[in-house]
Parts: C-alpha cells; structure tokens; sequence
C-alpha cells in the first residue's frame, strides 16, 4: 500500500508493523469529516493560488463523488489502506490521478485528524442530545402512567420512607438533563480548526481559509474556524477526555438506573414489571425470566470507565505536539459512544413498557416501619425535641418488632407509654401513603419543566 | 461517641468498625459549610414555628461562635466523633445544651451532607480559577520575556519545524483556558440544595426555606436554593465525578508540560534552565540537578486518575437513594483539588524562573532538517506538486545526511540534480529560522486575549 | 531542614515545594525497614574497610536504639523532614554526631527506598495471609453452623436452584483461598536486594554484603540478597502493583459478598440477619437497621481500584532508571494495604454473627420454579430430549403461573398434557430442597480443605 | 435466530435488544474450546446413561467435523447467533438433527463460558510465554553485540553514571523474566472445570466426567477437571482480572522501553539508532524518520490498563453468581491479549536492529559530571566521610561549570583546594568509563540464567 511519506526511506516498512499501526479499521468512520477538511482546503489552495480553478473544480467534483459514497454507504475502504487520509488521497488518485496529490499540498494529517476528530464530536453532540431527550421523554411518558402512585424509597438499600413513584423517576430526569447541560457546553467549547500544518501552521493566509470556509457552508452556521495556535490544534486530545468523562457520567446514572429496576423486578421486591421483550431466559431452567439488557447496561460500566481511563492514560505526559500514541484516542471514543447511544436507544423504548405491580407495592406500603419518620415528625409538631421524638419512635419501632405487633392496632393506653401524643386515631391517620407524601412540603412533586 | 441515632438498638456498635466508618478525619474541613446549613435551617425551623425566636436566636449565636473558630483555625475536632454533623452537633450541645437537640429537626445528615460538597465545591471553583489565573498569567510573563524568540517544535520527539517560544507557551495558555471555562461551567451548575430530608423532603414549607436563604445572604448572591427533587438531591454525585474529570483533564494538561521542560532541561535537549529553587540534588552524586517538581507533577497524574476512577468506580450501580458507600466519594475529591491547587500555585512560581538557553536552542536550530518542510513549500509556490516537493526534499535529506553535507553550502549544481529551482541563494534564505516563522501566515502568534 | 545532598546548589529550595515534595508523613511508616537496611550496610561497609570495628559498633548500637524507639511506637518523626532516610539519619546525628555522616557512605536513597518497599511486601504478605485465613476460617464456622440448611441460588439476581448454604459459602471460600495462593507466590518473588547504590552499584564487594547479611539474620531464613542487577533494582516497582493487583481482586470478592449480604438482608429478600454490631441506625428515620459496614466495603472498592490505577499510570512511560515520580507509589499501596486488612479483620468477626432466617429461607424455597430445572433433568432420565424437557416446563411454568396454580397440586391429568411422566406423585417428591439438593452428584458438596 | 431458551415468553425480543445482547462477534474465538467441552459432555452423557453409544458416536463425529472447520478456518459463523454455544448449536443441528438437542442435556451455557474461558487462557499462557522468550533472547542477542559497551545511565532523565550497556539491557530483561514467572504461576493456576451446570451442578456423576476426560485426552496431561464447587465456577472471573493484572505490568514495562528508545533515538541523545522498518516519515516534513511502532507501544498502555480497569468494574459489587454483565469480561481480555502478544512479537524483531551509536555515546561519556560519584568515592577510600566528599565534588562540580573548566585539566594545587587526595593523575584515572564500570563490585556485571 502506498503511504504519505517515505522518501527518505531506504528499507521497506516492516509488515507485521504495517498491520499493527494500521487505523483504517477505526477511523474510517471519519471519512465524511475528513472529506469535508479537504472540500475546505482544497478552495483555500484555489485562494492561495496553488490550484487553478479547473483544478479545483475537478478536485472538488470528485470529494463529492467520494462524499455520496460515504453518505450512502456504499463506499468500502481498502482493508490494506494505512488510514482514511491515505484512503481517500487513494480513491481521489483513481478518479483525477496525479491532480490528487496537488490536494495533499501545505496541509498535514496532523491538522486533518485533529479537524476530523472535533467534526465528528459536533455529530456526536447532536445524536447523544436526541437520544437523552427520547430518555427523558420517556421517563415523563412513564411517570404521567402513573401520576399519583405511592412507592418505596430506599436508603441503604433498606425500606426508608414512601415517595412519589413521579419523584423517584424524577430523581432520573434530573441526573440525565444535567448530562444533556453538559453534552451541550461540550459542544459550544469544540472547534473544528483548519490550517495547523503538521504542527507549525502553513504558508497560505488565514483570510484563504476563512473564505473557503464561507464558501462551503454559505450561510450555514458552522463551528469551523482557520487555527489560531497550530501547536495545541495538533498536541491536544482535551476535547475527546472531556467526551469520554461525560459519557462516563451517563452511563454512572445508567448503571444505577438499571441496578434499580433488576433489584425491583426480583420476585423479593417485586415492585416493578420489565417488559420481556426487553429480558431473556434460560438453557438450562425453564421459568427464568432474566433482565439481561439491563445487566448488560450495567456492565457496561466497566467499559466505558475503563475508555475513559484508557484515553487519559495514553495522554498522560506526552510531549508536545503530535505523537503516534495519539492514534489510539479514537476506538476508546468511538466505542462508548456506540454503545452509549444504543444504551439510551433502547432504554427509551423500555421504560414505557415498564409496569407498576400495583398490588406488589401496596402490600409493601402496609410496612409501618416506613411511616416511622412521620409519627417523629408528628412529635415535633406537638413541640417534642426531633431528637426525643427520634428515640421515642425508635423504642417503638423495636417494641412492635419484638412483639410482632401492627402499630395501628396498639391501643392508646400502649401508645400513651411511648409519648401520651401518640393514640390510636393519629396512627390511623399518619400510616398511611397519602399522608406520608402530602406532609412533605419542601419539595415540588413535579417533573422539572422540559423542552426538548 | 455519642451517635445521632440508635434508639433501635440493643447492642453497642463494633469498635473496630466504628473506627472503621469514622469519616471525621476527612469530613472536617467541610465544617463551614455545614454550619452554613445549619445557619439556614434554624432559620427555616423558627419560620416554620418549630422553634421560637428566641431558641433560634441562641442556635443560631452559638453556630456563629463555631463558626468563628472554624475559620480562625483554632477549632480542634474531636478525632472520636463519628462524622463532621456529629461532631458540630456535640460541641453546639457543650454551649447550649439540650437546645441543640432541636436543631436536628426535620432534616437528615443525607442532606447536610449533600449541601456541604455542593458548597465546598463552589469554593473550589474559585480558588482553582485563580490557581489556573496565575498560571495563565505566568506563562503570558515568561512569554513577553521572549517575544521574538524562536524554538525547536518537535512531533514524535523528534525535531520538526521551527516555531515561535511565544507559540509554544500560547498552546499551553489555551489548554489550561479551556481548563478554565469548564471549572466555571461546573460552578455555574452547582446548586446547593437544602431541605431533602433523608430522601422524601419534610414538614416545613418551600417558603421558610426560601426566607431563611433570604434573611442569611441577604443581598449577596447565592446559589443555594430550596430543594426541587429530594431523592436526586441525596442520591446522587455527579457534580463530584464532573469535578474530578476536570481536574485530571488539568492534571493532563500539567503531565505533558513537566514531560517538556523535563526533556528540555536535560543536558542533551539544553533549551530550557529550570529555577534551581524547584529542583533537588542528589544524596550520592553530587553534580545532580533534577527537575523534581515536575516529576512529581508527571507522577500525580496518577493518583488524579486514579481517584476519578475511584469516585466513579464508588458510585456505580449505587440504588438510590443514599447508600453510606458515598461517604467515600470524599477523599478522592479532597485530595485532588489540593494536588492540583498546590502544583498550580508552585507552577506559576515556577515558570517565570524558566529561562531559554538561547545559545543552545540557536545551534539546534542550526539543524538543516528543521527546515524541509519550507523548502518543500517553496517548490510548490515554484508550482510543485506537494507530493513530488515531498519526494524531492526527502532524497534531498537523505543525501545530506549520507554525505554529512550542510544543504547551505551544496552548489547550484548539486541542488539542480535534486530540483532546478533549488539554488543556494534560496536555501541560505529558506534555512533560517525568522524566514521559517515568517512564512507561516496560517496561524496569529499572538497569545489568546485573556482578562483575568 | 539539612538535606542529605545540596553542595551544588546555590538558591535555597522553594519552601512551597519543599513541603509539595516531603513524603515522611507516609514514608515514616518504612522506618523499620529502613533501619534493617542501615544495619546491614553498617556491617558491608566495616566489611569493605570504609568503618572500623568500633565505629561500626556505635551506629550498630545506636541503629539498635532507633530500631527499639520504632517498635515500641515510642518514636516521633521530624514533621519537617524530608524523608525517612533524612529523618533516621538526622536521629542518628543526634546520638552519634559526625559518625552518622559515614553511615551514608557509598549507598543511595534509591537504594534504601528499593529495599525498605520490598521488606514492607514481605510484611504484608504475612499479614494479609493471616487475616485471609481468619476470613477463612470465618467462613467454614459459619459453615459449621448450617450444615444442611438449603439456601436460594441465584442467577442474574433472579432465584435459580436450590442450593446448600454451606456450597455459597464455599464459593467465597475458594475465591479467597485463590487470593490466599496469589499472596503467597507474590511474597515469595519478592526479593530485598541490597547494593544498588544510586543506580550502577558501588565500589564494595558483593561478599562485603553477603557476609553483612549473614552476620544480621544469622540462621533465620531472609529473602534479603546483595543486588544483582542494580538499574532494574532502582528502576522497577512491578512488585507494588502485583500486590496492587491482589489486593483489587481480593477486594472485588469482597465486594460481591457485600452486595449480596445486603441484597440479603433486605426486608425483600430477608434471608440473612446481619449481627447488628456492624450496622447503624438513621439520624431520621428512627427504625432503619442499615448495614453500613458492608456498604463501605462495596465502597471502598473504588478507592482500591483507583490506587492499582494510580500506580500503574504513574509508573506509565517512565524512563530508566529512578525517577521522583516514584515517591508516589507509596501512598496507594499503603492506603490499600490498610483498608484491605481492616476490612478482612472486621468481616472476620462479623461473619460468625450472621444468622440465617431460616423461617424467611424456608418460605422461598416454597416458590415450586426454583425447581423447575429438576422437573426438566427428571424428564431427561425418562429419555426426554433435554430442549424438549426445558420446553415442557416452560410452558408448565408460564401455565402455573397464568393460572396462579401450585404444580404440587395439579392432577395427574393435569399435568399429563404436558407430559405423560408428569404425574402428582413424582411432583411432590421432586419439589422438595433436600430432592434438589441430593440430585446434584457433580459436585462435591464440601468445603475445600483448607490448613491454616 | 432461534436460541436455546424461550418457552416461557410470548413476546418476540426486541430486536435492537438482541443486536445489542449479541456476543457471536467476539466469542467466536473460543468456538475450541467450546466443542472441547462438548466433546466431555457428550461422552460424560453417555457414561450417565443419557445417551446410547450409537448416539454418542453420532454427536462426536459431528463435534469433530465442526472441531476441524475451525482449526483450519474455514468455519464461518452466522452473524446473528446469539453466542458462540447457539452458533456451534446450530451447526450440529444442520448435520445431525434432532440429535443435536440432545447435547444440550444437564449443562448449561454458564458452565460452558467459565470452561472455554479458562481454557482459552490456558492457550493464552502458551502464546505469551513464548513471545517474552523471544523478547528476552532478543535482548541477550543485542547485548552481546555489545559485550563491553559502557553507556550512559540516567536517574531523573539526568545523567547520572556510566554503566554497561549490557546491565541497562539486562534490568528489561529481568522485568520480563518477572512477568514471565507471573504467567507461569497463572498458568498453573486456571483449572477448566466441566459439570456446574447454571449454577447449582447436574445430575450427573463426578466420575462420569472424570472418566469422559480421561477418555478425550488419554495420556496427555491436562488441567481439566469435574467440578468442586459449583457456584464459584459459574460466578467468578477472577482468572481473568489475574490475566489482565500481568498483561498490564507486562505493559508497564514495555511503555519504558518504548520511552527510553524514543528518548536514546532523538537527535539531541543520539545514543541509540533504530531500524528504519519500524519507523514511518511524515506527510509533510520529508526528513523525519519517526519511532511510531514505540510510541504506539506506549500509547497502548491506555487500552491496556483501560481494559483492566473496565474489567474490574464490570466485576464489582456482582451478586452471585452468574449475572449478564459478565459476557463483557471477553472483549477486554482478547483485546489486550491480541495487543501485548502483538508488541512483543515485533519488539522481538525490532531490538535486534538497534544499534549503539557508538561515537556518540563516547561523547557523551566525555561529560565529567558523570563521574562525581566515582571521584566521591575514590575520596571515601582515602578515608573521607562520604557526606564530606559529596559536599567536596558538589563544590568541585559548580566551580568546573561556572568557569567551564575541564576536571582532567585542572592542576594538583587546583585541585588540593578541593582536597589534597585530588590530584590530575587520579582524575585521569578515575574520569574514565572503563574505570566506572569496573569500580562497581556490587554488580554481577552479567544478564542472569535463563533457559527458553
């Protein structure tokens, strides 16, 4: 396979070295942004006056011809190609011949990777945002299902207090809008910059850049920008730690989301129905139905923590500016975002087919451990210090343990012996879901308000 | 240790394991903040009529007495309280006894402690802006000392083009800019809640807390708010994972600068002197001058890695809402934020101090080589296809260094067998380093505007 | 603070770096260690003529004072020294003046650093061993305690089989008896070599050592060694992050006994009844039991995790042979190593103290599809074709379940429908936990043996 | 695509769920090891009776046919089999029929993965046994191309001291004779176990498989075996943590040899020169030859550790025993095997190649400097305490810089300020490379035994 370089190469590349470098495999999936790079520098040679018009014409003719191609799928690359600049350089040669290498004229794969990579962040932005707001939409679908159904809330895993099934998946909505803030800033901050050379800029004009730039988007509003520091265009891979710390981030939420409902679809929990289509069951024992997607979202985790780290590795104490290790920042990126994006996919197809087990979780609300909160909270308002109120309620609690007794039926003679405020009537009142969700006034009990 | 809760129980906590789940030795530098919760919510307790003014006035004289030592340094915890929440509450009972009992009312150490980091991380926000500020600073110093300075650019580690010293620094001063806009974008995010209750919320209203925010910051801006979705308050950490992301895309950015001016200050690169003020000598041999700050910066980048990996590793698959894992989601941050403040701080001492070996970087700039690329663009502006120029300055190169001949002085003759428009004229003009800056028109030279 | 180097310099270190760049606040802890290594090279050096008999003597004797001040916990370290190798010295300069000066002859502080790490494994090795066995020996008591209680078996957290208890014990038993194996092999790789000097040895003998050696241990067998190679010596630290890398699996076993003794002793699932030393109450919500200790555990794993990261990123691309970056490899294994033997020490004690709700396990088992695997192997031996059996009780199940009908109690006809060998009798002796239990003949039903 | 599971469930699998489920892509590569297993369970069936001989014959001829498709890669498998155990599944079922259901019998996919994986680890040890052979044959070849080569040897990327050439070879050699002990160990360790069925073991005896393993691999040795404990075999990975814990140091250690040869093959060290097969050019500057295949090398590190990492994670906090996510413990381990295995096949080839560049090595070691610890020593044997010779030489070093002096041409009363033992003929004598090696008698000078 032809490359680049090699002039100045007496011995012939190594071939298990030639295998082992190769990025074509991965960075194909470049090939539209690395075509837009050229479709940019190819005008900005026409302005410096390195191509004629003709040529350029031609040039530009045949990078649509390829851009068609890609777009429709129908380009394949050669499997022996070094990378996608060299490929697409290769493809140009067969359609113009020798003009191709005028395209490869003051310009470096340094500036094109670097360009390539940001491109395709902006891409990566938009489809990341569709699919957290198809979560979010979702998660509102789910709750609207449902708008007045009481659920168990758990702290340490243990039956803590009765919340609102619409604020506990409002928990969610909130984890996954602020990861929809900060995919957005990510993309506002990421520049695709033209014109860095290998590492020192070139010889053309900023201004035969900018209106190559104006030439090709027109009034479209793009990102795209002639360099402005050609050293840190090519050194720095900020951009694609910033991408991978926030996938992290989502996908932190997804593996709790998705720890969540395989806890609460157990026959011990049962609290939650998964729609089947959605699970699988077993060779070996017939009645099984197991909540695979979500354990394989939740195994996920380890993957993408570990691109994130992998990528920040590689990164750690380069010396400026390009080094090949930093052909390795793309599967870590492109791999998480995959699976990302199909993680959200799926889980807004999910979430809607999620059941409540109504009777399930009626049952489970009939604990009276879980209003214990609330009969302290009573006391407090009969101007009992919280924490007497605290230890009063804790030796009931441990009564009605030991005695296997319901604290509803206590008469109030045996309530009177924990505080003479507690009788009967009130405990009525207070076990009791709608109680325990009305009394809490601080918080809003609605879905944060949502555009997408 | 008296604990905040326990009235369930028969038997006394394990002594090892209490020991064990200590978290005061850390928690207590957020002392501050959670007096600053406890500000408010005395506040909001006396509006929501649970205490009367005058309970809430000596609370509320007692808290600011702590507070005082707190941030005078003459406040010594108790190294056997279980936690920071305990331990105000121990010493606020010392001065008004039984009263603070009513403190710890209506509210849940799952909330203070969600409030605590979220409003220590606002103050971390403005001290690392600064930090970043006074690097930023430095570097815009040491390039004005400079202005004109040329410098050896280097891809692979290898010697490739010549560049501007001010362009050099520039590529650092625009990643640690970037550094700087996500710091403020992850402030801007941070909302100190208050008033989640363990998980649920509580009795008292939206609007006490709302006016105790009010009546305690008063015209000052502040970000805390009353809280909207309880469970997310307590539950979740992402403002940690995002803030530990940001400091180790920092702590790259600070491995690859030490990575540098280590390799520039050995005695074979020899372009930079480091201060000697940041450097050590060695216990057995004694003509050592090591760039031990900086390796030690190269070598944090571990443990900043390392405890973003932590943090995220901590939470994953966590149900919500609270599990006691989170108590450990402290350390890691804590630690980091004062590595990165620290080697931030003794940077920007440092990098005035760094001075250019002119001499030496003027005899590796001798190196013809550095020079191939313009004489490549020169050919193509004599209308050379690139790839052809790139050929020709390739074999060029080879033949230099094969016949150990300075291209400078090769004749006419001898440049013509390579290209005919090479002359020596132009090669004594091609092959000096102002030429090769000058003729770079891509890029600005100029640092980025910043106004700290 | 007097620096063991220093002559070169002219400036006075930066005092912000100098406190940066202090390690005696965790290297203290190599004290031992390091005075092991003083007392051998004290004894090389008289050896190799550099000390005379009685100079040698008095830093023995003195050495001896220090070494008895460390072990009796008596000694106070310097907060301001440098290091541990600065700090002993400067101890011994109090005791013996100038002499101290010679002790520091012809060694190196990447020597003594090499040495007193690779001692400090050693220990290790022995201590989590212990505490690896007494887990272990937790496990087969609790064992003991249950010997024929049958016990749900879980897969994707979804009841599977019938199980023994004492065959889920065995499973964390063999994960940490293979722990047990891997420390073991570590320990014995792991070789104190002696000699190094800074980095290319130095000019005594290697018998000088070897007799020193000798002289210090006497009989008593040591891995101590005089170095072989010195640039790897001072160059490596594979041997932290193999020790990193145990203890990461020794705390990811741990982390799944956490999640499943939680996930056990939920009110839900109810199977375990954690000692109630190891778990604390709610500032709140006056009846929570929440099993602390555990989740700490679980937690914890981060933190372990991140330190192997740590390690390994710091240690990442580093040069030959010593670098400072390299003092950074003590924190993560110091702070792993301390949590992982207090969380070994602490389960130890817990784990007798479990006890299985064995009226709660009883009830489980009474859910008929945890044997539906039976039905199908049952089939089997009535030469059904395995797929076809698993399709037999498939639908079984899925009509059992619809119809909300025990399979115990179908009639034979029934139960003929779906197939003929199905009949009431044989469903009443193959629904029954010692049925399931004694049916499994591939395994073997014991716990390993095990000699502590 | 039919699976092996489904009488339970009405609804067809959401068919982006079973794209994202799938795991036929990667786990094809065990498709051996799976008909290994099947091969024992086949005549482990028949030994139980399930199967008559004509039956088993059948299966076993099939398994064979299949076993050589592979072997010989010609087997191609449906990109849209569930897994590798359906895919082989349904292979057999095109040649035999209904008979290959049968095979399916009292065995489950759980036990099936944890059998192939360890086996395929087995292999793994194999593999990269021999390529750390070849790696440290390479290094012993290089080495005694350069019997007597002294070098330049670096503490802080500072020179230091002259060693060996040999010896700065030999510490890699000893690093990767470590990590090739480590994965002997690991080796000796994994135990394919066969008969644990989903979790709970089968109805089939352990001395049918004992003698259906002995029936397959007769006389040869082999590690599998029936078996123990089967919740422990379907549950842990943690041979695979163990696996990528030893790749990852394997790794560390290659990052440091790819740094340092980077570093040795600048212009500005110059000590080392490496063959142009493993090096590329640059696009755009023509006289580049650059260390790609190294600095690959070292930026694979992140994927490596990366991989470790995410394994690990995926593995936290699992409740046993076996659960979904851990399908993804595949990727990162063939990954990483395919990588290191890779690197060091072509680093085998590559070190032979790199020459010393002999004059200017021999430049280098003119820099006096690098012999201070020699000169200090010289002084200790004239009986000067060494922290007084360190200070004397530290002196005697700065007055050489500042007055650019050379220490060979100083005169005896110059040199007598310093101390009177100074004299030019010792300088002469000390300041010598063959002097500084010979000097060290703590070294043995020798790469140690070692026989592939």
């Amino acid at each position: 396979m032809a490359t680049l370089w090699g002039g100045r190469f007496k011995k012939p590349i190594d071939p298990d070295f030639e295998t082992f470098s190769r990025s074509i495999q991965y960075d194909y999936r470049l090939a539209e942004y690395d075509i837009y790079h050229s479709l940019i520098h190819t005008r900005a040679l026409k302005n410096g006056g390195i191509l004629d018009g003709q040529e350029c014409e031609r040039i530009l003719a045949a990078l649509g011809e390829v851009l068609r191609e890609v777009e429709q799928g129908t380009y394949t690359p050669d499997a022996a190609a070094e990378d996608i600049h060299s490929e697409i350089h290769g493809r140009l040669e067969k359609k113009i011949g020798a003009l191709a290498a005028k395209l490869h004229t003051l310009r470096s794969r340094n500036d094109q990777i670097a360009f390539d990579e940001k491109y395709y962040c902006l891409q990566v932005t938009v489809n990341i945002t569709r699919r957290l707001e198809d979560v979010l939409d979702a998660l509102m679908q789910l709750s609207r299902k449902y708008p007045e159904q009481p659920f168990v809330g758990y702290t340490h895993t243990q039956r803590a207090q009765v919340v609102l099934f619409s604020d506990y998946l409002g928990a969610f909505f909130l984890m996954f809008k602020r990861d929809l803030e900060r995919i957005k800033e990510f993309g506002d901050r990421t520049i695709p910059y033209i014109g860095a050379g290998a590492l020192a800029g070139s010889s053309l004009n900023r201004k035969d850049y900018a209106r190559a730039i104006q030439d090709l988007f027109g009034d479209t509003e793009t990102a795209v920008r002639p360099v402005e520091n050609s050293l840190d265009n090519v050194a720095d891979r900020d951009f694609l730690a910033e991408l991978l710390s926030i996938l992290s981030i989502v996908q932190m939420h997804l593996s709790r989301l998705a720890e969540d409902f395989i806890l609460y679809s157990t026959q011990e929990f049962a609290l939650l129905d998964l729609p089947e289509e959605f699970c699988t069951g077993s060779s070996l024992m017939p009645h099984k139905k197991n909540p695979d997607f979500l354990e394989l979202v939740r195994g996920y985790t380890g993957k993408i923590y570990g691109n994130l780290m992998a990528l920040l590795t590689t990164m750690k104490g380069l010396p400026l500016t390009y080094n090949r290790d930093m052909q390795l920042d793309k599967e870590p990126v492109f791999e998480a975002v995959a699976i990302v994006e199909k993680e959200l996919q799926i889980l807004a197809k999910l979430l809607p087919g999620v059941a409540v087990e109504e009777a399930a979780v009626a049952r489970a609300l009939q604990d009276e451990f879980l209003y214990a909160t609330e009969i302290a909270e009573f006391l407090v308002f009969q101007r009992v210090a919280f924490k007497e109120a605290h230890d009063i309620v804790g030796r009931l609690v441990r009564y009605a343990k030991e005695n296997k007794v319901s604290l509803k039926t206590m008469s109030d003679g045996q309530l009177a012996e924990f505080h003479p405020a507690l009788r009967q009537q009130e405990m009525a009142r207070i076990i009791d879901p709608q109680y325990a969700i009305s009394s809490k006034k601080t918080i809003s009990h609605k879905l944060p308000e949502y555009h997408a």
